[in-house]
């Protein structure tokens, strides 16, 4: 048999296993994984790199309306190229609702926005308000049609839900055999506090994280614990930033309830957290997110429960403002951040898998088979894309990623391939770098080049979980 | 020196001691306690009797407006009158907050209704609905003029706060160094469940509990304590019915918050549960009240909490609705009673102390000072009512329980001293009972006789929190 | 190019992944897996099966010096034979300390008790007795030889070492990059509880588990921790009976120790205890093993933490005494046996795969990835039998099992083919039985047919652990 | 009535209340409390002081035989007298097993060594070897004479017991409704860690810290609260250092299990630990005792417990070794203290209730009435010397200190009275001090003067724990 492409002296690596050997690609699938192969109508020397899985990166912000005035600097275009050079082939950004339209409207209004995509893509939604009609009819309907992931905010004015309308969501993705997201920050408190802050005149941006602190993310995670007990709801904490957050899930675990749990990049890196960065002025609003990064004493406790397998998946939760969009100058005429007025979001999609690497794999806190299951594998069967994505197996659509491991390189956002218009990890140091990305077998990175073409990426439907 | 009373060779006890002594009273105070102390003119042989400071019942609802259509069949007469029989000689009920009224006009219509009180009272107030005007002027006032108790409730419509609201009256409380009392049951989560029940059919009295399982208030009680950890507030977690809950304070107390708790007898006795007492018509009304008894083995892990110390108070939450009103063919029409129909609440004022002393002391599971303190002496100094409560020391209130020890009597409804039309607790046998109650040194309950007055009960004011 | 074998059109399952492709052996070992592989000497049809890799049982007993005065029934032909028929390829028994010969002369002695062996094996030591030359000399040599996992016990006369030998043991093991096994329970407490029982009279065999309760296991599991905390070791706790002591295992985990644990089905199995089985006469002997099993409660709960991935790997602990030896007629002269004199140890070396996959996999409490993970992948990993053992990669031994998983057979000790006399899973029934083993490519177990001979077995050496 | 002696106006301490009044002492007795008492031949004006019952050291070393060669300066009469001087009025030292001698000459012999005793002791008993006379005949005599407190060490050659010793010492003190003290360190851990520093030649004082880290003492807690749970012991675990220890013991509370603690001023101030009070040469050696301290942070959070009534009492574990004994140059012949030749202990029966006042009352982590709950009456009612000692009630015996808690004084051992060469507390200044002392209402310390006579106190037995 003749391959198409046959990926050679490789070292393979799954979400359990590693193994020396060569990867055949056939009709944009795996069609092999093996020694001494057949040919390939193309043969790639793979000798001395990792032969991945593309990454799966299932958080992360594209085209949205804006927020606190903010526009998203990422279009699918964009997005997808920048994820696309970072070793990333499928992403799963959020439809939202929008007033006047019914949800499936929404999703088809977005899946339009999405047509310039380079690569993969599936859908999850935000849910900001609901209705009988919404959780009767829309949602059910959009389950069966593949969109399974439902996303609820418990903070945010505009997008929090209260209890009750938690508990009617997780009812109903519950039936579709969907899975619940919830952004688990209590905002009666977050609002409390921030209004203490700013009557006390206290407007500078490490108000921000103090007006979050991590009782709100830990009070919030057992809220949403309890809501998923009693509806039996299948639920997915993103974004965690705290081991306070983590041990509710422990216990919750302990109890022998399923509860997901998804952290970040910025949470696992030391030098996030305002008092680490020290920036106060404008520069501070690089950093500026939600939850707010705890600093370097609480990324490291992350990684041990990352080791641990205490997460499911690590995503970029990229979200990103332009700076000079943020600026006061420009935008809002301050000449210092006020908090309140700061977009929280990182861009993200590219640094995601250089970053984790780095800090996981070279730094030993974990394994590459873990890096894999954590950044690809378990993201697509988290949110039924597997076997699909995030798989060398045969039969697995053909994303693959060739790292090369020992070459140390400064990020700078200069190279990188996002509209946003800077990197919260400017400067930082990686020695793993994906040298070509395939999607569905075909190239779409290649060690600087980018020879794919907007627009074919396609919409992945979302299997029921098990 | 001759006292006006002395109290001869009974055991007293009080928080922490117990001795052979003799107790004096002069104009209405504890003179001494000694040995062979000087004459009185009234001599009082309490040789075999445990000498106890009358106890407060620190949570009872008394002539409030009615709840579900039911009213509280007790007013301060009756109310105060069943107190005193049963060892009580200071009550601690409810204000409301009443329509087109200021709070302290609330206040003062309540201390119109307190006019026949038999013996003693201080007020706790509940927040039902805050405006700044409330919590920037009112409140504070009113905790200057001894008010320093404030209860909100995590459920209930119309009583139901969300986190914002009680955030604010946190700091408006912590701020008066007053108690925040909290009922800790998250409402969305009840009405959830109760609308699965019903929309089921399921609406026999045994959905009550089933709609308010544990989880809705060890949640509660874990938001509760998180609120209180930013405000500061000092937080009192009222009626706790499960060590989940107690779980999450005590992991609360572990790092440095300081929360109090209160359970009541209805949450320690066995055979409480709609499970175990069984009834499922009409007759199981008589057991219903939030949060819903446990069981037996519940109710044996509370004691063992009780007995290290986990809970600061016992009290009745005495909440009494008469059954005839309850009963369908009268008040509603049904021949089954509806779970959502019954008004929940027991009547307990007069058993609260007879209760516990058999289950805790008789039983072994607690000390006789560790009764008095639960029952009155912390009761007292939780609510800034000490040194004039809950004390035997020289300069207290000569309110004073005599105790006889070892005469088993059963529970009649029909010998107790409340309006209420039934006791939840009909027929258990209890060893000890209270046979003379003294307050300021008044005799208001002498073995079957009632020597008082109805109107010589006095307003207690809160001192401020150490 | 030609394979010797091609399995064809199988569900192949990986630790992490299930896919649907061909998988072809070459040499002995895995050559590729994939769509429409090239042809095969011999081609199998695999059509409705599942291909796993043999499973790793990492914990067995066999030919053994006699415990109690019993004798293992097991020589490595009948273990291995057994193993295979089971669907496992690779097993991990220990070499005993022998009186007058060096450790290395006790492993070479064991390795010629090992020559019939059908299937692969690695060896454990388990260190009875400590010295400096055996600790400063043996053990790193033989560390350095590829024997890198050391048992040691916390009970047992005889076996059991004091926190002083182990915390040495532990120092050795860590400086060559081995494992330790503790099998946790208080010695001291199983025999002073053994002890107040027979002064009672108290013999019969429910005594056996009396003797050891959770608490003894719990206390043990915390004090190994401790003492690994402090060396350094990596630890591995074996046979873990109780949710307790998986909590002091979480405990430590969540402190940033890295702990191993192990279960067995006997642990995860309903009607296993002594009450459950409710076998008191000779007949109870047959369930008789150390740590006791809890009862279908605590399995289930076990069951929990299998799926949350508390456990790394499942083993059988086949320890198999002949029933007709424990018999007191035959060997004891009593009536009845008397719980100190029946020797704990169940066989169970060939029902392990079976009664799990039945348990977990068909019961739905896990996935067949996770069964993989558990019983075959892992337990290689963890005792660095891997990359050889455990794993359908390219590259991997060819040691591979084709499961039938919808045909119901009940187990019978008569159809197994260990040379013990009884089974104390007699009648249970599960649906999915291995019907081809392979090992290194050679068919060793093909559905009632055993066509491989003795002695084809070979040594594995264990690869420090990264 | 003409009383012995009244004290008028002061403020009266219980340990649950507050008043003031007068107290009236008759036959070395308390008469009575109260307002307006009558006279007394001798009146003694207490306004502006605090009247608390005198203070229960219940550990303390004095004329125990010498441990690592050095001997402790106290004998009774300057232990009694220093006691005394700080506001304490009863001691428990320790009788210890003396070879050739059975427990009851040990006793009397000891019991001849208190014969100058100031004021009243009770006594523990350390045992350090068991044996069936031991523990069948001559413990039970004892515990029926009065002796109910029993010793056992987990750490200290020569002392440490092993677990199968100490469940026969706690089966047998339960018998006799008795309380087993613990030593909780794992000695086996401690001398494994000293020697691995030792070989490393690291031997200064650090290492001493260094060698029994929390993880010793948490380990050994577990232990022995494992070995009472299954032997149905009273447990009192003796000066606890950290909070993963009293984690430990909490864990077992809220399981039902009733475990008693005990802390020391030494780990409850800042400034402790070698690394605190960073004296490395032979100053250093003022500081070292077992368990280490662990510094403020840790002191911090152990005030926490206190005040949430984890610790049952409060102890100095006075162990008074002469510096001068200590240095190098006369007894060991170093330049330089080798950590393991330094006696382990601190003098501290003078300063115990001065400081733990100023720590505790004076800056706000507990209120007075528990600082007397804690070092008096809880330490009485613990050991069975209650209603006798520790309580300001009628009939107790008249054991009083005065207390002036207004005036600041820096702690010089000049102005202390042991017989000790330094106190590890020299400088550090505190607002009160008793300035007048009763014992059986005899003066025995008078604000500079020591009135009373050696040989007066008396020995206290201990009643049965209820």
């Amino acid at each position: 048999m003749l391959y198409d492409i046959v990926i050679r002296n490789g070292t393979l690596v799954t979400a359990a296993e590693t193994a020396k050997a060569d990867l055949a690609i056939a009709d944009g699938r795996i069609a092999a994984i093996g020694c001494a192969l057949g040919r390939g109508r193309e043969e790639i020397d793979a000798t001395g790199l990792f032969v991945l899985p593309g990454g799966v990166d299932a958080h992360c912000h594209v085209d949205e309306p804006p927020f606190l005035g903010a526009r998203l600097a990422d279009g699918f275009e964009s997005a997808t190229r920048s994820a696309a050079c970072g070793g990333t082939t499928t992403i799963v950004p959020f439809v939202n609702q929008l007033p006047g339209a019914t949800l499936r409207e929404a999703v088809e209004d977005y899946r339009r926005k999405a047509s310039p995509a380079i690569i993969d893509y599936a859908l999850h939604v935000i849910l900001t308000s609901v209705s009988p009609q919404l959780l009767g009819q829309d949602v059910p309907a959009l389950m069966a049609d593949g969109l399974r992931s439902y996303k609820v905010f418990m903070t945010y004015p505009g997008f929090m839900l209260d209890d009750a309308a938690i508990l009617e969501v997780m009812a109903c993705v519950r039936e579709g055999n969907g899975t619940v997201m919830v952004h688990a920050e209590n905002g009666h408190c977050v609002h409390w506090l921030a209004n203490r802050f700013e009557s006390r005149g206290e407007t500078e941006l490490a108000a921000f994280a103090a007006a979050a602190p991590v009782a709100v993310e830990r009070e919030a995670c057992h809220r949403a614990i309890t809501l998923a007990e009693l509806t039996g709801a299948r639920l997915l904490l993103v974004h965690i930033s705290s081991v306070d957050a983590m041990d509710q899930i422990g216990w919750a675990r302990a109890r022998g309830l399923r509860v997901l749990a998804e952290t970040c990049p910025q949470y696992l890196l030391a030098g996030m957290s305002a008092e680490e960065h020290g920036q106060t002025g404008w520069e501070g609003a690089k950093f500026v997110c939600a939850p707010p990064p705890r600093g370097s004493g609480e990324a490291e406790k992350l990684w041990a429960r990352v080791a641990l397998g205490a997460f499911q998946l690590l995503s970029s939760d990229h979200c990103p403002y332009c700076f000079e969009e943020m600026d006061g100058k420009r935008v809002r005429g301050g000449q210092q951040p006020h908090f309140r007025h700061v977009p929280p979001g990182l861009p993200g999609l590219e640094t995601r898998l250089p970053l984790l690497f780095e800090e996981g794999v070279t730094k030993g806190r974990i394994g590459l088979s873990q890096f894999v299951a954590l950044t690809a594998t378990q993201p697509a069967q988290t949110y039924g894309l597997y076997p699909r994505k995030g798989s060398l197996m045969p039969g697995a659509d053909a994303d693959v990623a060739l790292w090369e491991c020992n070459r140390s390189r400064a990020i700078r956002h200069a190279e990188l391939h996002d509209s946003c218009d800077y990197s919260p990890y400017e400067g930082r140091v990686v020695s793993a770098w994906p040298i070509m990305t395939f999607s569905r077998g075909e190239l779409v990175w290649n060690n600087g080049q980018l020879p794919a073409s907007p627009g074919r990426g396609q919409f992945v439907t979302q299997g029921p979980h098990p």
